[in-house]
C-alpha cells in the first residue's frame, strides 16, 4: 500500500516533471559506489537461503543494538524538522518512537522467515537426451529506492533486497538524514557480521545524487519510488531503468441496479474511509440509475456522518449530493475524504467511464446478478477486478504475499500489488553433452520437448 | 531468432539514435486509428479459445485465397527495390515467392493450434471465508510492430497477436510496402469472417506514423521490434512503451581447461557458424591458458576451414591467431564469420570479461569439471547460460515454446527468448459477499490464506 502525501519541501526530485536535462550525470564517486554494490550484490546472488536468512536476521539484532543511536538520531531529525516548520502530516511519517521501531524491528525479523524467492524452477524441460534446459529465479542485481519522510522504510526494503539477494541503493527523504544515517550504519553492522558484504547497500544523502540515480542504467535493475504521486511521476518521466510503482489510483465502486443496497453502502464507506489518502481508496462512485435514487437516499446521510464530502454530477445532486462536480473530479485522487459520485445509464456507460478516467489500478462492482459480474469483471483492464468487496484489499500483504515492494499499475508484470517476486527474474540455464544446432536444423536430430518434473 | 542488418535505405527510423525531439506528436488520425484498434482489441480479449484460434484459422484461408495479390504486390516491391538498387541482403528478405508464401501461410495455422495463452489461473488464494483471489492471464491490449523488409513477419506477428487475444499496430520497411499492405488486406477480410473485428489490426505506412507510434502510450502496451540492432536501439532510446528486443548480442563459449576439446570445438563451430547473423552467435571465444596450446592447434585450422577470420589479443596471436584484435572487438557483434579470441588467466578472468563485455544474452562453458561448470552456471548474470552446448539454442522454437515473439536482454521479465506468454498479462480477480478492509484491520476477522487449486 502506499500512502500519498504533499511532497516535503527540499526533499528529493521537485513535484512538477523537471525536463531530463535537469537530471545531472553521475558522478565518478557515485559510479564507483554503485559499482562496488553491484559486485557485493552479485556474490550476495550466489548465497544459498541460509546465508540471507541470516544476514536478515543480524540486521535486526545490529538494529536493537543500536537502538538508542537510532532513537537519538530521529530526535534530532525531528527538531531540525521543527525548526522548518515541516508539515504535521510529515513530522508524524518523520516519527520513529520506540515502538514504531520496535515495530519495524519485528518487520525485518518477519522478512528472515519469508520463503525463499530465489532458486525456484519454473521450468524443466528436457529439449532431447542429455540436453536439459532449466528456468531458475535468480535475483535483480540492485534496486535503487527512493523514499520520502518515513525512515523505517529504509529498514523494510533494506530486509526485502537482501533476502531476496539483491543490493539496495538507498535514499530517503533530507529531513530523515539523521536517522536514515543511523539505521543504515546498523543494517551494516549488521551484515558484517554475515556472510553478506555490508557494502551491498547504500545510502545516498545529497539531492545532486538522488536525481544521478535515475541514470545509472546498467548498475540498478528496478527503481522502486516510495512517496507522493508527483514523486512517482518525475522518476518515470525521468528514467529508462524500469519502475516498480504507479502514479495514480483513481479507484471505483460501480453500485449496479441489482445491487444489495445496504452491502454495497457498507462496501463504499470502507473503500473511501477506512484509510483515504491510501492509493487504493475509491475515488468515485458510479450508481447505476435505477437503484440510484434508494442507494443514494442511505448513502448521502451515511458519507455525512462519516465526514466525507460528495461532489456529484446533476443527477445525483437531483438525488440530493450536496456539492457539484466538475470534468476535473472525475480524474482526481483526493486521497482524502471527498468522493465523485455519477449517476449512470448503465453498466457499459459505467465500464465507459472507468476506462475514460481510471487508472488500471482497483475497480469493483456490488451487484447480486451474475452476468453483470461477469461482464464487468471481464470488461475492466484493471490490475485487481473486485466483486462485493473493498477495493482496499489490494495490498500485497492482504493477498498473502507476506511482503509488498509495492503496486504497479502498468501492463506488463509484475501488476498490481508485488510482493517479493517482484525483486527476482529468472535465467535459462541449458546442460548438454556437446549438442550443436546443426544437427537439428539438418534433420540428424529432433526436439523431444519432454516435460521433466518442476 | 533475430537476424540483424544493415538498416534498409530509408526505411524506418534512422540507425542512429535521434534526439527524442525528433520524435513527432501522434496525428489525430492516428491516434483515431489507435484508438480504434484499442476498443476491437478489448473486444477481442474477451473472445474465448475457439473464437480466437476459428479467427486466425480463416486469416490463414483469406491469406490462400489472396496469394496472386498478395505474390504480385511483393513483384511490383521487388521491381521497385531493384531500381533502387537496394543490397542483395535485403532483396532476399523483401522477396516472398510462393514456397515462402505457402511456408508463412502453414505458420499461421501452426499458431491458431497453439496453446491458449489467455485465461489461466495462476494463483487461486482464499483469503477469507467467501472471499476468493484469482490471478488470471489476459491479453496485453495492442502491441506495436515495427519490422524491416521482411513481409513474412506480418503473418507471424499478427496471427501471434489475434491468437493472444490482442491488436496489432504494424509498420513494415517502405520497400516491402506493397506486400505489406496486399498481406494486411487478406488478413482483414478473414477477420471480417470471424467473430473478431478487422480493425483489430492496422497498418502504419509512412515514416511519421512509425515515429508517431512510439508515442501512442495508454493506446500501445508494448513494441515489439524486428531489425537491426540500430533500429531496436532507436527505439528503446525514444519510448516509454515497453520494448520487447534486445539491442545487442555480444555472446561468448569460454573453453575451460577442463574441457574436451574436440567437443568444445564442435560446439564453438556450431556457435560461429551455423547462422553468424543470429543473435545467438558467439562474437568472443575465451580460452583457459592451461588449454589454448592444444585447443588452438586445432580451432585455428578448423576455423580457417569454415571461413571464419580469428581475431586475437596477444597470448593467442602467440600461438598462431592470425589477426589482432583491438579493444573495439571484445564489444562488437559481428554478425558475421568474425571470431574475437582471447586467453583467460583462468575461470574468474573470464567471468569478469564476460560480466565486462558481455550482452547478458547467452553464455556458454565448456568443461567436464562439475564444481567450473556450477561456478559459470551460477555466476554469470545473461538471459541464457549453457553448459557443453551450442548458444545458437538460444531460441524460443528450440526451447519448445512454439512460437517466439522476441528475445529480451533486459533484466526484469520476460527475460530471454519469449514465446506467447510475451503477449499476455495476469490480472487480479476478487470475489467476497461483502467484504470490508476494517473488519481485518481491528481484528474481528482474520485472513485465512488458504491455497485452492489451481
Amino acid at each position: 500500500m502506499t500512502v500519498t502525501a504533499t511532497p516535503p519541501p527540499g526533499s528529493g526530485p521537485p513535484g512538477t516533471a523537471a525536463p531530463a536535462a535537469a537530471v545531472p550525470d553521475p558522478s565518478p564517486e557515485l559510479l564507483q559506489r554503485a559499482a562496488t554494490v553491484r559486485r557485493c550484490a552479485m556474490a550476495l546472488g550466489q548465497c544459498g537461503d541460509g546465508a540471507r536468512q541470516q544476514a536478515v536476521l543480524a540486521m535486526a539484532e545490529a538494529l536493537e543494538q543500536a537502538r538508542p543511536s537510532i532513537l537519538a538520531a530521529n530526535q534530532a531529525d525531528l527538531e531540525a524538522a521543527a525548526g522548518n516548520g515541516l508539515a504535521p502530516a510529515l513530522v508524524a511519517r518523520l516519527k520513529l518512537d520506540a515502538a514504531k521501531l520496535d515495530g519495524a524491528i519485528a518487520g525485518v525479523r518477519q522478512v528472515a522467515g519469508l520463503p525463499d524467492p530465489v532458486g525456484r524452477r519454473q521450468l524443466h524441460t528436457e529439449l532431447d537426451q542429455g540436453l536439459v534446459l532449466e528456468r531458475l529465479s535468480v535475483p535483480l542485481g540492485v534496486v535503487g529506492v527512493i523514499f520520502e519522510a518515513r525512515p523505517d522504510a529504509v529498514m523494510q526494503i533494506a530486509s526485502l533486497a537482501i533476502r531476496s539477494g539483491n543490493g539496495a541503493i538507498l535514499k530517503g527523504g533530507r529531513e530523515a538524514s539523521r536517522s536514515c544515517g543511523a539505521i543504515l550504519a546498523a543494517l551494516q553492522t549488521g551484515l558484517g557480521r554475515s556472510a553478506v558484504a555490508p557494502e551491498a547497500l547504500t545510502l545516498l544523502t545529497s539531492r545532486e545524487e538522488s536525481l544521478a540515480l535515475l541514470k545509472l542504467d546498467g548498475l540498478v535493475d528496478l527503481i522502486i519510488p516510495r512517496g507522493s504521486n508527483a514523486l512517482v511521476r518525475f522518476i518515470q518521466d525521468n528514467t529508462r531503468i524500469p519502475v516498480l510503482g504507479h502514479a495514480d489510483g483513481v479507484c471505483h465502486l460501480y453500485v449496479d441496479a441489482a445491487a444489495d443496497p445496504e452491502q454495497a453502502l457498507r462496501v463504499a464507506l470502507d473503500a473511501k474511509t477506512q484509510y483515504p489518502a491510501a492509493c487504493n481508496a475509491i475515488e468515485t462512485l458510479l450508481v447505476h440509475r435505477a437503484i440510484a435514487p434508494a442507494f443514494l437516499s442511505l448513502a448521502i446521510p451515511a458519507f455525512a456522518r462519516a465526514g466525507v464530502e460528495l461532489r456529484g454530477d446533476g443527477a445525483s445532486q437531483a438525488l440530493g449530493v450536496p456539492v457539484a462536480a466538475t470534468e476535473v473530479d472525475w480524474g482526481t485522487e483526493y486521497s482524502d475524504l471527498i468522493l465523485a459520485v455519477k449517476v449512470v445509464e448503465d453498466l457499459e456507460t459505467a465500464l465507459e467511464h472507468i476506462g475514460r478516467y481510471g487508472s488500471r489500478h482497483t475497480d469493483a462492482i456490488c451487484t447480486t446478478d451474475a452476468a453483470t459480474a461477469d461482464r464487468f469483471l471481464a470488461a475492466v483492464d484493471s490490475a485487481g477486478v473486485f466483486l462485493n468487496c473493498s477495493t482496499r484489499f489490494a495490498d500485497g500483504f492482504r493477498y498473502g504475499f507476506g511482503a509488498e515492494v509495492g503496486i504497479s499499475t502498468q501492463t506488463l508484470p509484475p501488476r498490481g500489488p508485488v510482493g517479493l517476486e517482484g525483486l527476482v527474474t529468472y535465467r535459462y540455464r541449458l546442460r548438454g553433452e556437446g549438442h550443436i544446432a546443426a544437427d537439428y536444423a539438418q534433420g540428424e536430430r529432433r526436439f523431444t520437448h519432454r516435460s521433466l518434473p518442476l
